[in-house]
């Protein structure tokens, strides 16, 4: 085998810096009012720091972790750092571009000052005269870590459960610094379930007796059994029960010689064992303690009418990337949900994605493929931007042509494709292509300058760019596909993964100027609340949708008798995402009974058939789409 | 307050009973090989015994269970037993008609033998001589305490979490001794995370350097910490995230005196705490972990290639209901279906329900209503019965009408109702009343004598019921509602409540010899995947469905550019559940492309118009409605 400190995708040997950081007379002084007169952090880095020094992205690590997170201490060294797949040249934390650091954090025992550091008061291992400390302590020493590198921007902090929670502390804290915040798989506060797990584990350490109250250096009994009982704990909770089904289910090992008295020779028991026999060799019971303490207070919402105000210190410019994983119970998707939407109602920067893995709290660490590809799009989008100027843009070309010129493609495009698209699952899907950018003229129309918009099932985000480009908008996208969304995270653009059939209550009341739904109406299982929704989060709403009415589908099915399948709905009726069709009429008759405005009906024909039909005043028969402006009446 | 021993639906005043169960002269030998010298089973009962002794329920209680069900111990007695809230007079399990009986588990320790017993062979507690036992060996115990009592058959046998597991066993294990069986919220064995989860507590209990071997009794220290812990560890898994959310949250107590260091004020510490210590009273850690190692290793099908072989002994005229609980996470819904699924495949009687609760595993225990419902129609259902002889019955008469009866129905129906239906969420609904009679006529015409049917959405099981009186079929319905499921259990036959669009996994191929999909096909997700599931399990499928097709709904699209709403298609657009429209010819047509043979058609008609098309041989046009019958070509 090759030596893995030398492949192009690793960040190849690495070594543990220790500094002591200069601190005033009084030390280091701590949230609680007392404080620690020496403090010694030890730290990683890997990159190179580019000249302007703006390519440091921090890396906050989880309870357990610590300074190594990528890269090898030597040739011989087996073991990688704990987030390898992620950091390195090329890689979703892309080394070749930035200078990444991470330090263990206060109150560990990886060498950064914890309980059992040496006291310089004493002389001894501080022990159980070691200070409560708090996830804001330890952001704090992480900044002053940054001073005395002489760093003093991040264009990220990243971080992953409890880190997530520190980067959520670093965004409130120190807003001026941050350019970019990725908090994943994490929580403004634990859950009760998750606090419930940290007080049993804290119990077990405690009720073993050579604990001894925090006093156990240098002795011959150390918490071993306590502190491995909470590991065992802690490992279950970092698995799905898919994941734990799949790896362990109900195998047994080999018996070669009896058991131990209840032992089982289920593979699980072995590996709870196992991961918490190699942990007491490297972590510290009192570490455990102060960490978990830390995690289980901190609670950014605590004395917050309402969670938003958590955020108000964060700057408008940094941009906030939130990351949920499907299968974590422990740091449930809900809860990084409520990340976002707390973001979103204090007006900042956010986006929101939900990674799919089977793997739970641990599939940040062991399952990098969209994660990467998250990461990746998120940290070398230029925010904001618009990829392409305007003129040379498709849709720029798209809005010189006129009517006349569209009926030409009529024949082409209403003609049933040859090979049908094949089945796929309900996505908020669009009709792609021509009719879509045709689709995207008429909203732009509409839009006046400088808006709020609220694009809903939008897609890869071409519509908002060309907002952006052409009439300045502020803007955020909503869509249910993972691929979209990465698409518009490409884009610069703030997006949130969502089905909008749970309804929009991320968004606060009133919040944008127009809620855009561009042929996804028809896809949506509640078209009726979503449009409610929409007037609701917008003061206008602008949808677009295919009209059954069209002489096309009525002749399709009055004459052939078969469901219509066309260019604008090219699916057969089994397979297709379209499962609330309307027509102009039934459109108009919902707005009357929910008492929706019309504000203005554009007919979209074509060819020259509807164009003729138009002429004669007849909208429902001639439109082949509609684009509706409704408000609240 | 009135002294709760006297209230209506409580049992009363009850009392524990002890008896030594004669043993043969090698004891009480266990599956191990092992025997006891002694039997002492401690029980209690509710309720009259019939003096046919046909109604006899039986109680397996759970892990940390007793005999102690329902009542009172005195007047004084603040607390009811476990069950309280589903056995008494008029509760689910009804002590008015039913003899109750539930006795304390072999290795428990409430007065069956157990670990903390005396070996009459030492005069000492068992302590660690104690050998392993087996759910096998409790449910032996069961058995020879019922043969004491000279009770030859049980009306039900009934348990929840292990208790379920004991049912399980039951059935296999005496199954001409059992007319029903439930087994609630369980599974066939334990998945790997809820093995992890034993598999700490034991070791909690063994690291605890009080609990010496299991040879504790009479000693000074006794393993309260160890075991307190295991029971902590317990109380999360039974509660559901959400549910510990809505008790606790993050609330923290007030504070009067300083708290422990790394004792939190947090609700949920304090609630861990009293349940730690309250167990430790009553409970005994020897018993504990006797009983987590039985449970552990009971797994049903270990040996199997086919899970259904673990029930090949049920006998076929048992009639299993398996309950789930729809946010348990120990025992989770996917494991109950497991059990159903296997129950079905190997050819018995079984049913399977889905409650919704928001409690987690202990919603059993807890939230009762909907398990009342349940538990007390199939208990009290006469198996495979049909409620009304077939004479006298709506569709009895319904069927002696002729179609041009059924035409003057006409103009009623195809008026629009003046007040349309609600909105309801996606269930597998039918058109009601006339219609889906009508329906019914022409599916049980289809159906030869003495065959095997499966109705998909099968509604209230009105279909299957008059199958069973004509034609004499064995059946089984499937429906997404839960009120559905009730009604079909009422009517005494098998049903399983699930999702369609889930498939048909619990289904084995070519098992049955039609499966019917009335006015189902237009509301499920995913159609196509559904009629060629049919065709997998059974011979042939029935299919009927609304024809859009038909001249209304191409006139009133045609004309009027509304969508069509008549009696046959009562929703608007926005609320439909009728979400994959097609025509008699788009059916074909797909059926043509998936090689799907169409064994016959019938067309049905509503009024005169549709008759003269029809006459005319204008199929698509004259059906209201379709009926296919097809087969895999």
């Amino acid at each position: 085998m090759s030596d893995p400190t030398t492949t192009e995708d690793s960040v190849g040997l690495v070594e543990t810096k220790n500094v002591a950081i200069n601190l005033p007379p009084e030390g280091l002084v701590l949230e609680n009012g007392e404080s620690l007169p020496e403090l010694q952090v030890v730290y990683e880095s890997y990159g190179k720091l580019a000249p302007a020094g703006d390519n440091v992205i921090y890396i906050c690590h989880a309870l357990t972790g610590d300074a190594h997170v990528a890269g090898y201490y030597s040739s011989q060294d087996k073991k990688s750092g704990w987030w390898d797949a992620m950091v390195g040249p090329g890689k979703g934390i892309d080394t070749n571009r930035f200078h990444v650091i991470c330090a263990n954090i206060l109150g560990g025992c990886m060498g950064t000052t914890g309980p059992s550091a040496l006291n310089p008061r004493t002389g001894c291992p501080y022990g159980s005269s070691f200070p409560a400390i708090t996830t804001g302590d330890m952001v704090h020493v992480q900044y002053l870590l940054l001073q005395h590198l002489g760093i003093k921007r991040l264009a990220a902090v990243i971080g992953g459960s409890f880190g997530g929670m520190q980067v959520l502390e670093w965004i409130r804290r120190y807003p001026l610094v941050v350019d970019k915040g990725v908090c994943i798989a994490s929580a403004m506060s634990l859950s009760a379930q998750a606090l419930a797990f940290d007080i049993v584990g804290r119990n077990a350490i405690q009720a073993d007796s050579a604990w001894a109250g925090g006093n156990y250096y240098g002795k011959a009994q150390t918490p071993v059994l306590g502190l491995a009982q909470a590991r065992m704990i802690g490992h279950i909770t970092y698995l799905s029960s898919e994941n734990m089904k799949r790896k362990f289910g109900r195998e047994k090992k080999a018996i070669h010689e009896p058991l131990p008295r209840f032992a089982t020779p289920f593979q699980v028991e072995s590996y709870l064992d196992y991961q918490g026999s190699k942990f007491v060799d490297r972590f510290d019971a009192n570490s455990y303690l102060h960490i978990t303490e830390a995690m289980d207070i901190f609670d950014l919402a605590e004395n917050c009418a309402d969670p938003a105000e958590a955020f108000r210190s964060v700057d408008p410019r940094t941009h906030v990337l939130v990351v949920a994983l499907s299968s974590d119970w422990l740091f449930p998707p809900e809860q990084s949900l409520a990340v976002a939407r707390a973001l979103v109602r204090a007006g900042k920067h956010v986006s929101y994605c939900l990674l799919p893995s089977p793997y739970g709290h641990d599939a940040f660490l062991v399952e990098v493929e969209h994660l990467t590809d998250v990461l990746r799009t998120f940290l070398e989008s230029v925010s904001a931007s618009c990829p392409a100027p305007p003129e040379r843009s498709r849709l720029g070309v798209a809005l010189r042509r006129s009517l006349v010129a569209e009926a030409s493609a009529d024949t082409r495009v209403s003609n049933r494709p040859s090979t049908p698209p094949p089945p796929r699952r309900l996505v908020h899907k669009r009709v792609h292509g021509e009719l879509e950018r045709e689709d995207y003229i008429r909203i732009v129309e509409q839009i006046i300058p400088g808006a709020r918009v609220l694009d809903l099932g939008c897609g890869d985000g071409e519509l908002l760019c060309e907002l952006m480009a052409r009439k300045t908008i502020t803007g955020l996208g909503m869509d249910i596909d993972l691929e979209h969304v990465i698409s518009v995270l490409h884009k610069g653009l703030d997006v949130f993964q969502c089905d909008l059939d749970a309804g929009l209550n991320v968004i606060p009341d009133r919040s944008y100027d127009y809620a855009v739904l561009s042929q996804t109406l028809q896809v949506v299982r509640k078209p009726r609340l979503v449009l409610n929704e929409m007037l609701r989060v917008a003061r206008e709403g602008i949808v677009s949708f295919p009209n059954f009415g069209n002489w096309r589908h009525r002749l399709r099915l009055g004459l052939k008798g078969r469901m219509p399948v066309s260019g604008t709905l090219p699916f057969e009726w089994y397979d297709t995402p379209n499962i609330h069709l309307s027509t102009l009429e039934d459109f108009h008759s919902l707005c009357r009974m929910d008492h929706i405005r019309i504000v203005d009906t554009v007919c979209i024909p074509r060819g020259w058939g509807d164009a003729a039909l138009l002429r004669l005043g007849l909208r429902n028969l001639g439109s082949d789409r509609v684009l509706i402006r409704i408000a609240r009446e």
